[in-house]
């Protein structure tokens, strides 16, 4: 039972989190009740073979007498983030023992039929949403403390006495959130309805990740990691315009990193800042990248100043890990994400990743004159060199990494953001990528993010815009209400963590297509062309 | 799922409830820690075949790093009602997933050995007592809002993470009590031995059933029984003297009543007061016995003034079950209680009960003078007249009930008590009892309480002590801190609701052993023939 402590010191700024501190938000309420009493039947058609019917009106739920083992599912119609408040009314004898009661909250259907009991993945099992309340005295309202992310909530009486059963009178979710729906301008009409609604789900999927910071997913990690950050700061930008809160979290990640200064993966908010112990060679990079795009959208020069060197400090740090020939040293560790894919090499996108960052830490250096400018462009030159000479497949046609020289979707694509190539090659590598197929390919919506993001740099909008309604639009008609932490069209059943049930069904690095739509798809040509495609 | 609503009519008397609301007492709290950290095992030769053995020191416990699976029972000690805190400190990495654990509460070591999944009786599984609590935030400090009945106490961690674990810095119980252990009169040393650790045994029962109200268990109901209570009050007297709780007591019971005025046998405390809708034919009678004891103890002439009429008019319901030869009429239903065994006819000791209310209402009226003492006095010659025509086998020389003319050990000792034969009769009767041993024994210490009442009340007092010590003193060696509920020398393992589990061990109506001791043996020569006993 005894375990090792992990011991890592710990860098404070103190000024960083008081700044931090000081934009803390405050959250939005917003009351939601259940609109149906619903069935979840399987059906081998949809997506985890479970389907949603009514099954009864809410307004009867109340009627509802409930003893040992009866059961009901109330869907509350959307995805939502919040407190839920029950107001249970005996009936029959007074009750002559405690009720228990077993609430289950899924964000997906499965998570309301399949047994917990059954989970055997390697994360924590804590974070399926269970509940079993023992409660003596009623009738009783009972406000639960802790927040769930749900749409379908089930509850079981677990045991009453053969005396009294419950009714629920009331049941509802207090919704929380720091965006402010109200800032999000509509989209113009003639802009297709499946963009429009892809557009819809990506904010609400946004819109409950944003809470006292960037939370990744609401259901899980519930925390703030650099990579989920990043792509919602470009979508908030373009919906809720809520800068302070991207403010907030460059100025808390800062604030605490390991004693040399790199920044970690992700940091703990509760009970006090801290930071954790997983660090990704790419996410520490794309600390520069949130500050960059940062200054781009607000123009904050305080901000840029305060936070430069932290951000410069990554790429010394990542520097640091090239070999003589300026070549990522690659690991089998896991020492960089890129993707959740078990067989995928890191060494040539986490290559791209530090050229990427480098290119934009540059831009800043030059607009602002910082003093960093030179030796950025020496060695922009540099690694992009040595990817070109090391990591390039001149007969392939491809950019491979590791040992085997794998050739990976995620490679090219980060070599294509990175733009190592030139601006011809680096289309006609997006076009040989579409071609050629090459086996590993991508399974999150991070990494489909960055293709969309390359296919639009690579002038590729029409494509860019069929993608996502090939990987996106097609989540929804799974049954998205928010969009989902993974997503493989062609398994849909993937998880890396072992089970459905752990996934993370509104997942903030699934939100950008709002961002792609609103940043690169508004011009009349694109709605036209868009509509076309359709 | 529907239910039918069981109406009905309570009748409110606002200035008795008013009374007992300004009687509730302000409980004494002192915190608790657990002595050891302990292994249950099997073992065939003690009761229910488990053993507590200890497995570690209690100060080891805060280095033990508890992950998924781990876990651990503390001992208290002895028994304690309270509420549970825990200094929760995780180890390892910052926790990145909620701690999810259960806990188990046990008054016996077979609560904390025997899953309650396996748990099939008839009584409510919630009275159980095992809480899984999910915990986002740690370090913690958690303090359980409910509160717990218990000696022992298995915490189970469910999970963490793979990242951290969690230890326990410190796990104490807030004990809660009305009982005033300083009021206590230390026994005479020259008493043996066996009766100070029964004596010690009766008070730990009592001052763990005093709560707010006198509860029947604080495990299992935790309500406001009159059975116990009127045993309760008898031996609150010769102990804790908190006169001013049994007065609240007896108001509330008066203060809530049926339409027609009988005293319900239990009454509900929380959200507000109000009376079960059970009614037991001697337990609504035993109120008049409540009343006069407590008289008797105080002299307090308001109190009896005020609670006259409730007390009398159970007597005139009681009176409506006679049939026109002033015998109960039987019934197979639950209609009274006088003891937990389900072949147990109940006319007899129920038309014994009758009586000796009846006297004890006779006696209040003919001291000051109530309007009805004549109507009293004619209707006790009648009644018991009629126990002797109709219930007394002569031949048999034993009191026999119901159709099939059972004869019962209950009927005996309840007819003994309300002295419906002579006192050399009397005498005779529990000679014959012992010596012919009936088959339908009893099953409660309720019921043993009035078995010792009636040797004493016969003259037998050397034989009382002697049943004390075989019945109580055999249940400190089978391991009680407090006395139990049920308690079958011949079938240890009895339970009337279908589990031990589910058993109360620390059960008011247990308690009595100290009123007897306090109130009859410390005469000398009872003191020296004990010892002569042992």
């Amino acid at each position: 039972m005894k375990i090792q402590t992990v011991e890592m010191e710990l860098r404070k700024n103190d000024k960083f989190l008081k700044i931090a501190e000081g934009l803390k938000p405050r959250l939005i309420q917003k009351v939601i009740y259940p609109k149906d009493i619903v069935k979840v039947v399987r059906d081998k058609t949809v997506i985890h073979g479970w389907k949603v019917n009514k099954a009864d009106s809410i307004d009867n739920l109340r009627e509802y007498a409930c003893g040992r083992g009866d059961k009901f599912i109330l869907d509350f119609g959307a995805h939502e983030v919040g407190y839920l408040t029950m107001k249970i009314r005996p009936v029959g004898s007074p009750p002559d023992a405690p009720l228990r009661l077993k609430l289950i909250f899924g964000e997906m259907p499965c998570e309301v039929k399949e047994p917990f009991s059954e989970y055997n993945g390697w994360i924590s099992s804590s974070w399926l949403q269970e509940e079993i309340i023992n409660i003596d005295i009623l009738p009783q309202v009972l406000s639960l403390p802790r927040r769930y992310s749900f749409r379908y909530l089930k509850a079981e009486v677990i045991d009453t006495s053969p005396k009294y059963k419950v009714s629920f009178d009331e049941i509802y979710c207090k919704t929380v959130t720091s965006a402010d729906l109200s800032a999000v301008k509509e989209l113009p009409s003639m802009i297709d309805k499946e963009l429009i609604e892809i557009d819809r789900v990506s904010i609400k999927t946004l819109q409950d990740c944003m809470q006292e910071v960037f939370e990744d997913g609401p259901k899980r990690d519930r925390r703030l990691w650099i990579g989920d950050l990043r792509l919602q700061a470009i979508a908030n930008y373009k919906t809720f315009k809520n800068y302070d809160l991207v403010k907030r979290c460059l100025y808390l990640f800062a604030g605490i990193t390991r004693q040399d200064g790199q920044i970690s993966s992700c940091l703990f908010i509760e009970p006090e800042v801290t930071a954790d112990n997983t660090f990704l060679y790419d996410y520490s990079l794309l600390f520069v990248d949130c500050l960059y795009s940062y200054y781009k959208a607000t123009g904050d020069m305080e901000t840029l100043k305060d936070l430069w060197e932290s951000a410069y400090r990554q790429i010394e740090i990542a520097l640091e890990r090239l070999d003589e020939n300026n070549i990522e040293r690659d690991d089998n560790e896991w020492w960089a994400f890129i993707d959740w894919h078990e067989d995928l090499n890191k060494q040539t996108p986490a290559q791209a990743v530090l050229i990427y960052c480098m290119k934009r830490a540059l831009k800043l250096s030059e607009e602002l004159d910082f003093k960093e400018k030179d030796f950025l462009k020496e060695k922009v030159n540099q690694v992009s060199a040595a990817a070109i000479t090391y990591l390039w497949d001149k007969e392939k046609g491809f950019f491979v990494s590791g040992k085997t020289k794998q050739i990976s979707w995620a490679s090219q694509i980060w070599m294509v953001l990175a733009e190592v190539l030139t601006k011809e090659e680096n289309e006609a590598l997006m076009e040989r990528l579409f071609e050629k197929q090459p086996k590993l390919k991508l399974t999150t919506p991070y990494a489909y993010h960055h293709l969309v993001d390359a296919l639009i740099l690579t002038g590729k909008k029409d494509f860019a815009i069929e993608q996502i309604k090939a990987y996106w639009g097609e989540m929804i008609k799974d049954g998205a209400d928010t969009f989902w932490e993974l997503y493989n069209p062609e398994d849909k059943n993937y998880s890396p963590y072992g089970s459905n049930l752990i996934n993370s069904y509104c997942h903030a690095w699934s939100c950008t297509p709002t961002y792609f739509i609103r940043n690169y798809f508004m011009q009349e040509n694109c709605i036209l062309k868009s509509n076309l495609v359709k």
